[in-house]
């Protein structure tokens, strides 16, 4: 259920894109309670200029490939889920693309069932009954 | 007061993403109690590589006319209330622009009145004091 | 730890956009109780039909120039000290790059520190622990 906005700088090609999306994804099915068929995720890419992130992490400046992932989930998670997430995100984000581990931020934003219609006009629950 | 990012596949022309607008502004204020001059809306338009929605619903696939609606409302309404908006943003996005019930998806994210600052560097509540 | 996408028309200078981002932060830092080295901002720019704000504020309808700022913090803040950020950012904006105060549009998400990984794989306060 969760949605990802993805945004990073413009430059990397399409099948860097997709790794980095797929990757993102199999994260979520791994360590975030998500099913591998629900994926909704959307990648901004920007200039230079419109990405600005001056704080340093874990020794290291952030570099061109930095990426911020916004997830909007669908429910709460626990923080120990959380975690397991951000640390099951960066080991394989760092596998392909190759991301550093000071390159990946996460930030999370929690809705509820309700606030999520798929298709259809209906909300989730509806559209579960539906599908079922 | 709620503003909406509305995210598709660039290629429709500027009459149709206007349309698009206008009906999910009439959705807003015929069902999520939003009054008519209170409009907020940012279009994201991507490249087909960027917009990554893999689950079908309701039978069928998404097509390329797929709409993320991303909902930032400023006060929590009802789940009886966001299921209605559900079904009159549906149903008046397939009068016009034409839109499958497949591809209108929706998330809400809820605020709070003092969460928001339309102009002035004043918060909502003291906004429409300056206003009446 | 708040970070902030700054949507607004396209066609400002990279100076414009620059000084914006800087008085918004410097605005966070001084109203916000964020640390000066914790900037997050992401500027997304709109082509005219992309950005749609009907409600004129205060007596004047929205320029050209109108920014839309959607804030995701860290942590709940007070209305109190939400008012006095957004009369800051307001004061330092119309300063620099001198935009109108019914230009400026504030909107604020909360999440709590468990909602951040901004490194390396590590919860907000297990990163905080490392660099300690």
């Amino acid at each position: 259920m969760p949605f990802a906005r993805i945004s990073l700088q413009r430059g990397k090609s399409a099948a860097y894109l997709r790794t980095l999306a797929d990757q993102l994804h199999r994260a979520l099915v791994e360590a975030f309670e998500v099913p591998p068929d629900d994926r909704f995720q959307i990648i901004h890419q920007h200039e230079p200029g419109e990405l600005i992130v001056d704080r340093d992490y874990l020794g290291g400046p952030r570099s061109a490939d930095y990426v911020l992932i916004h997830l909007t989930a669908g429910r709460p998670r626990s923080a120990a889920t959380k975690q397991a997430f951000y640390r099951r995100a960066v080991a394989l984000l760092g596998e392909a693309p190759g991301l550093r581990p000071q390159d990946v931020m996460i930030v999370i934003a929690s809705t509820q069932a309700e606030d999520w219609s798929f298709a259809g006009g209906v909300a989730a629950l509806v559209a579960a009954e539906v599908q079922s």
